[in-house]
């Protein structure tokens, strides 16, 4: 922690400062400058980073040395962590494609798409249950039963099975019928949320926020870790920005910052990230290009009809052509797909 | 609604769209110009919103006509709501002032507090007991001791209490113990909470996510109107920018806005908006300036010492200070404070 | 500036970075904490700001301490900078308010509207000669034409006159029949026009880049001061966030910020900020309330037939209207209008 | 153009307006909804685009339905257009690496570094001359002197240049020096540049300003190609957006977009872009596997001593290694690089 005081601020606030930081334990280190007065914190920088130290007489700025996260650094954690879904593994050499529908329409529907990705190559099933929508009027998912389908569209198939979670007290029958909870953007820092599945036994996806940093992201992360459940991957999945030619803006810088900050496997959704189906094959290989571990990608049968983001979903036949290429440029780039 | 189809559209993709429109029970009007045609519908819009027409091909754009919300805005209901907490109203000519701490510390912060605050001139007393914070290794708030605490100290002064709800689960020992539920900007989309909150009896102050538009806040209200709950106040709180100097951008264009497009009271929260304790006293004028309802203060008799924002919170006598100067300028803008 | 080390810098790379430092005249200082080294460099922070320290080997940030704007900077002239536009003087007291149409249309109109905003109240008379439209086909200005228009305006009226530089090479005309130049936000990083009408003899307006920071604003506004121009106004229009319901954001958390940062005079532009004609006169208000110390404010006697930006102007009652609400705040914050 | 009334509109508004496009020689139809009419303008876009329909009363909304790009869209011309810069052609299937150091500092480094960017695979040499810095008091480029050097490399190694211009004034020099003329982003709304350098015989590279929507970049491609210039290049560099971990964050979904929209070449400069220097490869790979016809990739044969951008320069044999990736990514994209 470095603290830097103000042009006027007097000895007698400076001195202050240099008190507290002692009482707290630590050690102050202290530079005279020209204009200003740069103090150096040594110790465990965490007891320090909750004080409000930018609230003390004579100070102009505090900057932190070290990274608010630990659990998920790759200071905490040096090799790649591999997370299991089901029995697929995340962070390996292969890149892992996820798919299946927005939501769970019905038996059919379900049983059919996770069919069709299967055979295109998808590794890992999704389907929405519960359903965040931004109106209350539109389609909320099928809730339990939606869960109950897509348990049996993995009995057809095989494919372990990811699903959304929205709220606390549903983690109990989620657990009862998926391998891996997802917790939405928009719920990123529903920190109760990130508790509670920081208890539970299965793997967690945690998607970015729409006007998360990276760092945000990655604390978001913590608290997950910090409850004990360290099976979790980071999932891009579009930010907030000006553009409005795109409904998200896919930020794909963040796939190797992920992967230089923190041990756990990243994720790419490309169909929510650009939101316009004839433009997701090429961030989805974009994304393999930047290094991401797995995809996640929309497929419906009948986008026509889909009861939500259709405008979105790739038809199987789409998919299984982008299949094909994600596995040329994950070669290219020195792994599998 | 109205759709576009592209240059190339074919007049069997064209027809189809108008098929479908009728088979959904709304009329289709049909316009075409030398590159593309435009295809009007009439009818209930709701109907349609939730179609992926944009999936359909042949089809360019896709742009509502009517807004998504309903209850919220001035269309369901010309007048402006008044929402009362405690006894206090929102939304009359008076200015109301909320004020408090952050946190809730222990029992001495908070009586005390509330009595400085209420001698200046605050009209309901804020103060968190669960906190959303970015790190799980800082102060998370007392809990239900904290609820205690605040309810304890409007007995002192006999201020209306607003605290934040952070979980579905948390909604029956809140409602004993305050008068005004807050949902925070992070859970601006945490539909199950708003749901919950919808079925509650105390009014509700909902903030603005950091990266949610105008019409997102709307569409979250909604979802609260929509389970019954119509006590609902609006509060800008700052939104995320490219702008670092500041903590979060204060954005006043939301209160003309908000104040034309709803009939909800809209409160402005400076201290978060712009995060620097020097600069809250102009952003909580232009505020009132702008036209906004009531003003979300925080103050701590020892922001050195606070558990949690402490670096923003006034002092009370910077805060009774700033009191005297609301006033003068509600008055100026015709209202009282 | 503060230096700190990777967790995994040698001793070497160290010792290199303070070999550097010292090379170029300057002190450093090590402290040595549990994970990271931090080398805080005493002396002209200036020589070392342009160094590629961040490309040294070991290193893993740079933190200026030291602001890099100083003409404009607080720390250069403690005391508030007058600026005088013809024999109108902006920051003192009075809030001195700008008007007139987006662009020189003809003589008949401009001369008329430069008599309605006078009478209204406004001080300086704003209108484009030369005008930046994003697209090619649209009205480009009158050029000298609208100049000599602009002049006889003033002739009649006795407002001085401000309009917009967009090429260096038109500065020489401008100069002949202009009070003030207005730098555009689109050209506020225009290097070189800055540098050109920092040279010039005549004040100049600096308007905030739709994407530019509070500090590139400074820093803008620094290379006019560099060159001997000390006239400057800063004028906060709008800057581009994800909102679209509204043309711009208008940031008004600038305002303080910029009074605390710099001496020179603060003007807003609520025309373009929030870019609708019903919601500017609360904009115009808060800013007002928020400290401005101007105003500049688009009118048009026939919107409907304007040749640019007619939705966004008030009519000259509407205008006159608003100044007398913009006294009655002024005088609420303690200042004339 | 589609305009929606407002619910309160009056009969004689919507005639008003009905008239007003009459007038303007164009055809209205008008659609009657339960709550809003519907008028649809059929006829040139372009001549109403202008007009401030907006602004009439009983307006609610106005939606154009046309680009308002022409010679930039593909539906002015279908086929991918190819631009010349020396004898290397950009938009073929080739991916063409641009690079050089940010800035020429002296004879024997541009010379030195072109040879190495040659050596590993660049087509296409460059550098700057005339600098735009954000501080005046940090290296403004070498300007003439600057030029001459390019030339000087460019007959040492063959490779064609392109050099920034930031000033109208200086065209004629810059001509007589560089093969290719770059605008840069802070002068993308330039629109006096954007004229001029639409009347030069040299090609342009146009990069993408740093609060500019895809549509603001296609506009001023526009003004170059309204003047005559058709060899127009566009270049993604990076967006402002919320995150402060990169420098900017570059947009790829902007590849895909623009390839879509215009048939200008497109081309990635993940340098600027993400400003990390250890991030760039990934970029650069993730930017061809999005579809970029060409890449730009500062170099320098020694980073830590470098006038500018230092810390985002990959060192010679970085480059060299990356050169490799990139091709081996083209090729499984299916063009050469």
């Amino acid at each position: 922690m470095i603290i830097v005081t103000k042009p006027d601020a007097t000895e007698e606030q400076i001195q202050h400062v240099v008190d507290r930081i002692k009482e707290w334990g630590l050690k102050a280190e202290v530079s005279r400058g020209a204009q200003r007065v740069v103090i150096g914190v040594i110790g465990q920088e965490d007891v320090i980073r909750e004080k409000p130290i930018a609230a003390m007489a004579g100070v102009e700025s505090v900057t932190p040395v070290l990274k608010p996260y630990k659990l998920v650094a790759h200071e905490f954690r040096q090799t790649q962590s591999l997370v299991k879904v089901g029995d697929v593994t995340v962070g390996n050499s292969e890149v892992v494609i996820m798919s299946g529908p927005c939501s769970v329409e019905n038996r059919e529907q379900i049983t059919s798409i996770a069919r069709d990705v299967k055979q295109a190559g998808a590794r890992i099933l999704r389907g929405g249950a519960f359903k965040p929508r931004t109106s209350p009027y539109t389609f909320q998912g099928l809730g339990i039963d939606g869960l109950k389908m897509l348990a049996e569209a993995r009995e057809a198939t095989g494919l372990p099975v990811i699903t959304e979670i929205m709220d606390t007290k549903d983690l109990e029958v989620i657990e009862k019928y998926a391998d891996c909870l997802q917790v939405g953007a928009r719920n990123m820092q529903n920190f109760s949320l990130l508790k509670e599945v920081g208890r539970s036994k299965l793997p967690v996806m945690l998607k970015r926020g729409m006007s998360a940093t990276v760092k945000d992201l990655l604390m978001s992360a913590e608290y997950i870790l910090s409850e004990g459940n360290f099976n979790v991957m980071l999932c891009e999945r579009g930010i907030r920005t000006f553009e409005t030619y795109t409904r998200n803006t896919l930020d794909l810088n963040a796939v190797p910052v992920l992967k230089k900050e923190t041990h756990l496997p990243v994720v790419v959704d490309p169909t929510h990230g650009i939101g316009l189906r004839e433009h997701i094959p090429q961030m989805a290989l974009a994304a393999v290009a930047a290094g991401a571990d797995a995809l996640m990608i929309e497929v419906h049968n009948n986008p026509e009809l889909a009861k939500s983001d259709g405008e979105q979903a790739l038809m199987p036949d789409e998919f299984a052509e982008l299949v094909a290429r994600v596995r040329a440029v994950a070669q290219a780039v020195g792994r599998g797909a």
